[in-house]
């Protein structure tokens, strides 16, 4: 550095600093120093017993990157500077023949990357060090089994000699000794086998295992930096987008042992309990052991609670760093530790992760503790933990305590877990589960006509159909858990039989399954209620505070509805009509309306639905006691409430055989009625039914079913209202793609409205708005707001209609392959496409704004309940999302972050940061340790 | 006018000018005047013997409203000094008893309009009057005549007496005198039958019949101004966005008689052939007569030219008159005349209508008679009249003499006559057409399979379907005339019969068609060949000199290439390689390719595929020589190819039971076989087609088709070039709407197209583009147009998902009565929705060329042939329009008329003319004639 003030071309890398001992660095250095360096610079800071060493900088790999593979000029000084640094610190030397230093190397990019160099332990073995480590230790035993394993992960990681090779050494030498465990080759074989692993490298490489240390450690150190440019990593690094340009730090570190002897230990501890969030240290350590003892399971590891018995002093000290850690991090951490002979060393620290129980309470509690602001603690839960929350779960004790294995598993079509007795038709379903049985509804797949025994049923399991099936959309609209598409599992209805794996199920067997995964299994497996606990409430409640948002629901019925609001709904944004349509009660008299010859007759079927219709709205109005709940007129293509075309022909052909044959009265009469249907489904068959007679254009030509349902929409608000519960009805006319006809229905919803209201005398406000779910709506958003009480965006259709992708004919047949291929980065229908459909939402929201200023802008489609799609709805400007119901408290955390990261209403849309992997459980986890 | 300096609130109303003669007014004062009254004005100031009138203002019409029907002050004071002008001109009194002024009133608008008052002759007749005319005339029966006319007009248009119930009395007294025709009522009957008249008026209005000439004619004024506010009028301005604004004039004009005697006469007449065009007069007339003589079909008229022969002075002033009126309007005129003993008389003069051959010989002729220039020739023809020359016609002539009348309609859905034998199959079709017989093939409707025979034949007739049926649109990509969806028709295909309003038609039987307007023929209808004269030629020609807009051609074989490119044709600019795929030879490939369940039989498929191919773009390449050929990579998804569900349900529903009964082994056989491939069928079968596996999205699940296909172009390409014709291949990627996607295959196609061409050691550019058709594609352009070499606008998809309507389902279903209801201003499949479509158009030619500079734009939907489309493609700067062969020269001309019209990349659409209606032959225009 003294010689920058000369310094010429290629100077700046002579006089660059490429090494940082760990007392020079910090926190705030991740970019520089790797993020396992960095933390380990600042427990040094903190005067943390972290052992000695030393981080080469990302800058060093990039800079050997950019040399084309050559170490920077000056960087072996720079190490060579630092490690007698650390020979000082630790009291001991590298390469030394009496208690020699060694250490351990480790990569460490800003960001973790699975498929770089991982780690090389025991670096510094040679013929002499190997001798001085036997004596220092007094064990010669651990001195060779250390070489042994410094000697596989050199050749694994540095000289590329695949790892089976070593341990099929080592096999080979139990067998030949007849033992099992690697802890039974005592110290003389294990020479043995360190022998052969040299004469195994030596065959490889055509040279020996390097003996000088320093050429240990320098190769080490470019295997690191070449492991940032594998093929693995780089692509990784292209499908998670991260630069390449970022580089790898090295961690040079002196080892220190847990198993030294019964003074000796190793562990890994949690702050705080992670899947519970309970204030309290949390993890597991063995005496006399190091990370890979806990990996072979010989021996069960103890509670970190257990090691205050064992010394006090000990646990107090650690504890205390615990403490010290949180208060420093403000975060519960994960800590790895070795007790060298009685002394604490804390080797690596991280923040922690949790599950979602765990994250709301922590974050809760911190704020209690004042480690953190209620800001940082809606920050500290990701939306997509809460999901846990708010669904009943497998127990994961009683899966683990009993061994349950799933049977098959199919797409985790509706989250949450379900147990209960099979059934094989939604009649069964009806009938058992009105009885108070649970039930789980077993069909190769569901139409119309099974709504009534879904609703009854405690979950259901299809053969067939995705995420968008029948099944799934009605499941998840009823909150009622869903695996779908399971398809190795073999239904047979008849036979009321399942089979799967060899395994038979009867009807009334038990069975559980898990929508959030896709599991299925044999039997009966406990289940944890829903945790809508304290800490989630408050959690909720102080994002309320923040958010901008509104956050309302998707609700067609009161039971949703009243989950909706206890889940802190601020209203209805979409209620399906059809759906009431559907109800077994209801399918019959909209058929007879669909097939009406004479229109006396379509007009008394249009009375019944209206009577039935206003009673489905008036339940509504009680249950939301006066905030919004926007109704959209009926949607989908009339045939959709028919029998299948397929079907019918069917039926049709085997009749007419049938006729032909035997010419029976009744036949005939059968036959003349299925014909008779069979045409009128054929008439109104639909090449394209998405894009064909639904929506605004079904309200155009059949005006009778939108005066119908404005009827019994303002009739049943007149009805509430008079019963002293505010009413806020808004009618949303669906598919709109011209101003004209929104016009058209819009004038005569309001005429309608009018008429019903005057008649009940009553003062209820006419809303009249539209979805925008056309791609011309959105570009002619101008013109259709001066038509317009209020947009919103249908984003399912309009993600369909300006992709030009049918979701369910795309979603097996290349969708799924473009995500996985990267051709989408990601699938539109899961988060908004930013950069089309998003543009098309930003250009219809401005637009619309310009015409009417203060446009009520909201959105209804699936995407209203994923976060990153609400961080770009916050971002828009609009003034809600609207949701499922179980996505209700997703939606209003996600509100609150984005209204705590983005700026509203401004130029580019704020990416959302990554959701947190899932913690895992601690048992596996403490495998890690080392 | 000099009170203008102290007028206060109301003066303006007082000292307006609603009143105009004939000399005061010109050509340019339409708007205040109406077409009518500026017309005669125009003639007037030409000193032409227009017989002297005035015209009432459509200002004071627009008063007339504003004041809530009442007549302007002063109004009449101002018609009273204008008669006293007229009687001074006429040298006749109004109102006098002895040879009094009589006058015509008629309603004249500046735009013609249907449902106004048209015309009350004769007004100034009462009990004195008519004693005048009689004795000015000395033909008493012809003043009872006129008097009967006068009341039973002014009771019909201004007492609001229906026309019927005079005509009942009228009839009453031909009965009682036993004759059939007016004619032969003698006077004395005559004047009993005016009694009547006048008793029926004074019964139905409880008045007498107004007897004050000055009363008359303001009642006559007043209906006019009434009628411009009737209920029809105002639908039929509302319909066609005609400002209410407007307002009509009245023209009054004093009566001149043709019907005086020997020396008088009256006729319509054009200043050249309106059905030709040839510079000569041509109408026709009679002498002693008035229009209803005409009317009543008693006499025939004569051909103008025999006038010579009676008067050559008369012929020789009119044919003078007729020469000054167009070289003062510039224009082909069309006049009514009246000669009153032995006086000519202009009554009337305005532009005539023409057909498409008239008005292409009429506009070159007019440039070579220095009458016009170039540009207004070209601005002269209206695109849609082009059409007519392009196709053969059915002979008017013949038509007429043989009283033709149409067996029954069904829709236009490819234009051109034709003639043929009927056949009920594709085969029969082949056969006999290759054979030489001329065939109309008729089916209930058509699939891929009849392609073959469809081919062969003149005509093609379906009893369903669209103008966008398989049977339409391969009609209309072959340029074979076609009617379409003619419900009226009984196809018994078994019996190999139809029938239609009682007549039966066997195979073999005679029929015509025209393709132009659905009508279908029974026997054989002379035709006329195609008109490509050389007028044509010329006009063609001063068009691409003006022409800013390429136009290329949707072709998808050489012969349709070789058509288009004697139409004009710059190159292919869409060549629908499927088409190429449905042929007789290669479905069974193609599908052999589709149900291949082992790679190696796909490949096989794929290779004689390859073959065929480019056989075919071989010949593309020769016929275009070097023009480009835009070949469109396969588009519709698979399932296209194969049999349809429904047909193989039914089959294998019969087998089934079938076999259930039979047991037959070879029937189990082919049950299986059926069983399978009905499988297959249904695990392609998707929900919205248009939105599912098709286009680029093929290509990247099945790339081995993309491969071939390219393979065949260069192959094809260097095959050519190496025979010394110069090749353009631009390869184009469908239904791309992400970049990612058409990055992928644009890599592929062009790595493959440099080793094809390498093999061949070939000179071929590269060129890879994309069809903008997915509106998210126009979203994204400024991404999209980074990995394309152009752009085309294949704007029927782009129209289909932006409005997110399935035109096939919608067409019937609702789209025909959204334009009907004007809900939509315009069917947006026949011209491009500039407000919605265009929007998106225009951003995606912004932002691609913003992204890539220069990036050549076009335009391949159906669109590209449309003239209003046309004129906005020119106006958005888009490089080509393409279009069907047979739209060539249209397209060829709208372009010229965007050039002259518009400005070029400017901001918004300039509209088009409306086109004038097509000219009707002469006879049935004459009946008009007064």
């Amino acid at each position: 550095m003294r010689r920058a003030t000369i310094r010429q071309e290629g100077d700046e890398t002579m006089s660059k600093k490429w090494v940082y001992l760990f007392e020079e660095g910090d926190q705030s250095m991740r970019q520089l120093l790797g993020g396992k360096g960095a933390n380990l610079a600042e427990m040094s800071k903190m005067d943390l017993p972290v052992p000695a060493g030393f981080t080469i900088t990302t800058e060093a790999c990039i800079e050997y990157t950019r040399l084309g593979g050559k170490l920077p000029e000056g960087l072996m000084d720079q190490v060579r500077e630092a490690m007698t640094k650390v020979e000082g610190q630790m009291n001991r030397s590298f390469g030394a023949v009496v208690d020699p230093l060694l250490v351990s190397v480790r990569s460490g990019a800003a960001v973790s990357m699975p498929g770089m160099m991982d780690t090389i332990l025991n670096l510094g073995l040679n013929r002499q060090t190997l001798l001085g480590l036997a004596d220092a230790t007094n064990n010669p035993r651990f001195a060779y089994d250390a070489n042994r394993r410094f000697i596989m992960m050199f050749g694994d990681v540095v000289l590329d000699i695949a790892k089976t090779r070593f341990e099929k050494v080592l096999s080979e030498h139990k067998k030949r000794l007849g033992v099992k465990l690697d802890t039974q080759v005592g110290s003389a074989a294990m020479q043995e086998v360190c022998n052969d692993y040299l004469a195994l490298v030596l065959k490889e490489t055509g040279a020996g295992f390097p003996g000088d240390p320093w050429k240990q450690l320098e190769m080490a150190i470019e295997a690191v930096f070449k492991s940032w440019n594998n093929e693995r990593a780089f692509t990784y690094r292209k499908r998670e987008r991260i630069s390449d340009d970022l580089g790898t730090a090295v961690n040079v570190q002196a080892m220190v042992y847990g198993n030294l002897g019964n003074d000796s230990g190793t562990g890994v501890a949690f702050t705080r309990d992670p899947a519970t969030g309970e204030h309290k240290l949390y993890g597991e350590y063995l005496m006399n052991a190091q990370g890979e003892d806990v990996v072979a399971g010989v021996r069960t590891p103890h509670p970190i609670s257990d090691l205050r018995a064992q010394s006090a002093a000990l646990y107090e000290e650690f504890d205390a760093i615990g403490r010290g850690l949180e208060r420093h991090f403000r975060d519960m951490m994960d800590l790895e530790f070795t007790i060298e002979r009685g002394r604490l060393w804390i080797l690596q620290c991280r923040v922690g992760k949790r599950t979602g129980a765990a994250a709301v309470r922590m974050a809760v509690e911190m704020v209690d503790e004042g480690l953190i602001d209620r800001n940082e603690a809606i920050r500290r839960v990701h939306p997509s933990q809460l999901d846990q929350l708010l669904h009943p779960r497998l127990d994961p004790q009683a899966m683990h305590d009993e061994g349950v294995r799933p049977l098959v598993t199919g797409i985790a079509a509706s989250p949450g877990a379900a147990v209960g007795k099979i059934v094989f038709s939604a009649d069964d379903a009806e009938r058992l589960g009105k009885a108070g049985e649970p039930v789980i509804l077993v069909r190769e797949e569901t139409s119309p006509d099974d709504v009534h025994g879904m609703l009854e049923a405690k979950g259901i399991l299809t053969a067939r159909g995705g995420k968008t099936s029948h099944a799934a959309v009605v499941a998840r609209g009823f909150g009622i858990p869903c695996v779908a598409g399971c398809e190795s599992l073999e239904i047979d209805e008849e036979a009321q039989e399942i089979h799967a794996r060899g395994e038979t199920f009867k009807a009334g067997d038990w069975m559980t399954l898990d929508g959030s995964d896709g599991r299925i299994y044999g039997g009966q497996i406990p289940l944890i209620p829903p945790e809508v606990t304290g800490w989630f409430g408050r959690l909720m409640g102080w994002c309320d505070e923040v958010r901008e948002l509104e956050v309302r629901t998707n609700a067609d019925n009161a039971r949703d509805a009243r989950q909706a609001v206890e889940f802190g709904a601020q209203g209805i944004g979409l209620c399906r009509t059809e759906h009431m349509f559907f109800e077994t009660d209801r399918l019959p008299i909209v058929r007879e309306m669909i097939l009406a010859e004479a229109e006396d007759k379509r007009l008394a079927a249009l009375n019944k639905l209206q009577s039935v219709q206003q009673d489905d709205f008036e339940e509504l109005f009680e249950v939301l006691e006066g905030r919004p709940v926007t109704i959209r007129l009926l949607d989908p293509p009339l045939h959709e409430f028919l029998p299948s075309y397929p079907e019918l022909l069917q039926q049709v052909t085997e009749l007419k055989l049938a006729n032909n044959v035997l010419q029976g009265r009744a036949l005939g009469a059968v036959l003349a009625e299925r014909e008779k249907l069979l045409h009128a489904v054929e008439s109104m068959r639909e090449s394209n039914p998405m894009l064909g007679l639904r929506g605004v254009r079904l309200s155009l030509m059949f005006p009778g079913i939108v005066e119908m349902q404005t009827r019994a929409i303002y009739r049943a608000a007149c009805k509430v209202a008079r019963r002293g519960v505010p009413v806020n009805p808004e009618v949303m006319v669906p598919l709109v793609g011209h101003v004209n006809e929104l016009k058209i229905i819009r004038a005569r919803v309001i005429e309608i409205a009018e008429e019903a209201i005057g008649e009940q005398r009553c003062d209820i406000a006419i809303r009249v708005g539209t979805m925008i779910e056309v791609p011309r709506a959105a570009l002619t958003a101008h013109e259709i707001a001066q038509e317009a009480d209020f947009f919103s965006f249908g984003t399912n259709d309009l993600t369909q209609m300006t992709f030009g992708v049918s979701r369910d004919d795309a979603e097996g047949a290349f969708l799924q392959a473009y995500v996985e291929r990267k051709i989408l980065p990601a699938n539109p229908f899961e988060s908004i496409d930013i950069a089309g459909i998003g543009r098309l939402m930003r250009f219809a929201v401005t637009e619309g704004r310009q015409a009417r200023p203060g446009l009520k802008c909201g959105i209804c489609g699936e995407h209203g309940g994923e976060p990153a799609s609400i961080a770009f709805c916050h971002e828009l400007g609009l003034n809600y999302v609207s949701c499922s119901p179980f996505r209700v408290p997703v939606a209003r955390l996600a509100a609150a972050q984005a209204a705590l990261d983005g700026p509203r209403g401004g130029a580019s849309a704020a990416a959302l940061p990554k959701p947190e992997p899932q913690a895992k459980p601690a048992r596996s986890r403490a495998k890690k340790a080392s």
